[in-house]
């Protein structure tokens, strides 16, 4: 997909997710590449810096977007020729787009061997990388419970209660307020990540934090399931993670 | 009202709330006493006895029954004739009456105290007695914030909110996973209580752990609201209090 | 007995145990004042204070005798004759005794009520009441699994399996080292008592601090056994407790 | 030592300890190359693929094992010679066993810099590693004073105490339910690794996390003397650490 | 002295400190009682009423006047007669001047038990119970170190630095930051009290909670020594304490 | 200025201020390279070797110098020809000068993104990387409020007042003790460093800790504003850190 259409694409919801966002900046800057018909290595530098800052822009709080532009520009500024340069950016694309794709499938490879028979496991939201780790240990035959939280106000739980009963997962929701009263039978928490701070810290839907207390308290280990390109680069030096309001 | 009116009325829930079954069942003993047309103390007293444990099986899990009960028949023992008897149980169950229904305005008097200008108080459910210390802090002409959570699944903070804007309170709904997320500004926390035990443990609607683990970390002070009728008599000897699940 | 033969028992260790203790230096005490042949109320007090003294110094590190000997003599200074001071010290001491022995039959009752199918729990040492109410739930016919600590150097915790297991108890000895991995499973804790303070401090075998911080961190409820005649009276003025060294 | 003879003597228990089991494993691997008569290089990297696996199914639950023999191997698949091979894994060994050799004293003179005259130390169970930081600051002539646990069920204290007596530093010996009365002297405890995680976990004899408990209530500094050779590498990708039971 | 004389003197500061002042209300209620001429019952009720304000009006934060007048009071409402009343009046004075003169010295006894031969003491401030705690123990033959912090801005520690030099105490100034700093070789702190609530909370000096704080943290006991006239009888329906600036 | 007499400027406290004194040291080692007229490389690096020495001995215990001098050596062994060591040498003594300089304005502007309109700092004595934090974000046009402690015994908190006053900003002075008081308005404390440790620790003006302590308590984010060549590389080997008393 071109650049402008991406763009619109990202603006209007039309593609969403964390993921699907990234890859699709990569490819647009991939496609952008392979199409150039100029010769002038200085003007396709320019335009395809033009192309980064739109492309940015259209959810500038994204940082799994802007992580993607930058892995496929990686190592561009270096090169000698503008077929390098092509070749280069078209390279980096594929190769981030093909880690993304299967980062929740390594996630769930990982965070599986972490569940155990008889372990009760609290979810919050809706988090792809989460429920990887559940299914995959499921389908490696592991016993175990799940309880969901409704996750007020847009109720993801109810998705991750479908999407896990339907597999055949034991699993329950709860309401919000009564993740205290359950943690006690608990034995381990999983969630996504919105992003992640070069200070470790985590920022995701709200509620979290609240769970993450009561996980503490009770003594139960909570893991968050984390693609790399939610890392959030900026804050390195110390700037501060722009939070998103719908 | 008689005591088999009492006890269905009780049952059908067409009373409730822990205050006024707490006065039905005084008052259920009270006009028992004055209507006994008997003449013989003993036949009297196994009559009443047999009207305590009707009243007491209408709802076994309500303390404020079991309390106001006993409150009326207090020291009835002890009387030499049946008049003294009656006499005593007549003026045992207006006595209770009477500071049952001051007990709410009280403590409003006494919690608006606590309640100072800049304020941000959170509080969960909907407690009549947080409400009067929050209601009479504002008659007071204190200014301040508050925060109601939506207390899942029956949503009661949205009668809180109700309530207390119809005042002129300054009042905001969150979700309960907001919780910690505006405990930051938070400066004091109001709830009230189903039961309290012998050893002081609180017992009240799902959610109000979480809001008391929430305030504890960030070093907000919790004030629980509670008329005296609430406390468990039953937990001096170590019994646990069983929790009604509707 | 007579005082001496009970001071020579006390002091050779003959009789034992902080309750057989305090129930010899009662009945000394209620053997003394039946058998005082005297008729001089002054007299009488005199020697028995003495007598008191000579009780007071075979154990002085026992708070259950210093109690024992309190409540026998409890309110005989106000006595006007020689008569009603020996009917009320025969009659407390008495009545002391009988309480003495019912304390842990009453404590196991008390306890076997936190007793829960599923429970596992801990004791450390040999607490004849924290094995009453052990014992108590198991014959109310409640399943439970015990852990008890060997409870090194002196290996009471054999004592305590083999009391256990002879009725039928499913009950493990683990080492002192273990108590913090087994706490993970344990999930109610029961020992016994040396003395209680004033300020609520326990006094108790050697392991049993180490114990109560591995239940703290693990937020698993702990309860202390403990008849109320090994409660410090001299605590009261911030006296220290004195710890017998064998 | 040929491959089978070493694999016998470590299943055996002949070889054991976790230094002398690594380094058995490493000169294994070094012999099998230096009396390796064939030419072909893609058969000598089979055969050794085959005596790899032998000597890690040795002992598969130490972590020693698996490094000495991956420090024996490596950068040896990106040799292009059978010669080169061979003599890279040859100095590999050699350096491994030297390096391994030394551990125990270096750590001895780093942990050694901490121990200060007055200090009271413990350790628990019997680490050859703390052992050494406890000798190499005696030997600078630091006065201090040693509690050492007696570790139930093996007693491994007993040679602790032995060890460091011998040497005249000033040890007592105490019950593992001592530890958290002993630690309000204490100021530093010193203890051994059996293997450390990639997320800094320690696994040790069982009573060491409740040392390190009672250590951090009391806020005294504990230190693991670990040879880096005991570094668990495979949970890196979280697997979980094997717990060998004798 | 007469009500204004006294009213005076406490305004001017002339009569100054927790003790003398509350000594010197009781007095003048003492002396107006004693000298009153009148015939009147109700006539005296009246008077001393108006007495009673205008001595609490002279310094209306300091707890222990209100306690010292009402302690002097205590009872007269009930007395029949003209002649009881004053006689109760003068008699309730005399014991309260007297237990107020004693307690100092009381608190000292008490407090003395808690220090022990090798103990490292910090005080803040210049508290008289503290002290007398101190210079007991030291009559005693105790031996022991004294830290006192500066107690900036008024630096009231260096009074108190004399008075224990001169009684020959083995105390060091320090500044009121290093008091984490010297916390490591502190065993126990004494600090005396402005007034203290009915539900435990400690109001004193500026920094004495930060003592606290850094006592907490280092699992050192922290000792209040207070008059129990000290105690707010208001702060009982939830009234705040008011802190008096200079 | 050459290395002789910079020994002496250091040692006589001419120069001062950990800056000052490492770049001090590596100018001297600049000019001493530059101004060398033998013509042997060995000879060179023997003279060199004692320069260095000297220098480092000119103040001991200050990090700051240590890592200002290896700076300006660093890579110097590895130079084969006279000319290539003195011209690296002379590189790396600008390099590290001119970092060093700058390290205080940069450390401001990665500071001052973390202050917000509102919040309210607090500082402990006078340091020009906290400082320079304040003024950068003062300079940004932030709104905010400035708490600075006394910092007794050398008051150098009233430097800090005075600086900040000076340029406009809204600042208190508290005395230390103050500090657990004025937490609870506190949202950010900033704070200097005299060195930091490979393990981390910070190691900076008495009273620190106990600011970091009540920061701690209240959940206040505690920044520390510190240029790299203050980290101590010694403790990498765990020596521990000389703390200079003056």
């Amino acid at each position: 997909m071109d650049v402008d259409s991406t763009v619109k694409a990202i603006k209007s919801m039309e593609i969403h997710g964390a993921g699907r966002i990234a890859r699709a900046g990569a490819s647009a800057l991939s496609d952008f590449a392979e199409n150039y018909t100029g010769k002038d290595l200085e003007k396709f530098r320019a335009d395809l810096a033009e192309a980064k800052e739109n492309i940015l822009g259209s959810r500038p709080t994204a940082v799994s977007l802007w992580n993607g532009v930058h892995a496929t520009l990686k190592g561009s500024d270096a090169c000698g020729t503008l077929d390098d340069t092509k070749a280069l950016i078209i390279k980096n694309a594929k190769q981030f787009n093909e880690s993304s794709v299967n980062a929740v499938k390594i996630i769930g490879e990982i965070g599986a061997k972490r569940i155990q028979d008889g372990d009760v496991i609290l979810t919050h939201c809706n988090s792809s990388a989460a429920i990887s780790v559940i299914e995959t240990a499921f389908k490696q035959g592991k016993k175990f419970k799940v309880y969901a939280t409704e996750t007020r106000p847009w109720r993801q739980g109810i998705v991750t209660v479908n999407e896990l009963a339907k597999k055949g997962i034991d699993v329950t929701l709860i309401v919000d307020s009564a993740v205290r009263s359950v943690m006690k039978y608990v034995t381990k928490v999983f969630v996504g990540a919105d992003t992640v701070t070069s200070h470790g810290t985590l920022v995701n839907k709200i509620g979290t934090s609240q769970v993450a207390l009561a996980a503490n308290e009770a003594r139960v280990q909570l893991y968050v399931c984390s693609e790399t390109y939610k890392f959030s680069p900026m804050t390195l030096f110390d700037d501060l993670v722009t939070i998103e309001e719908r």
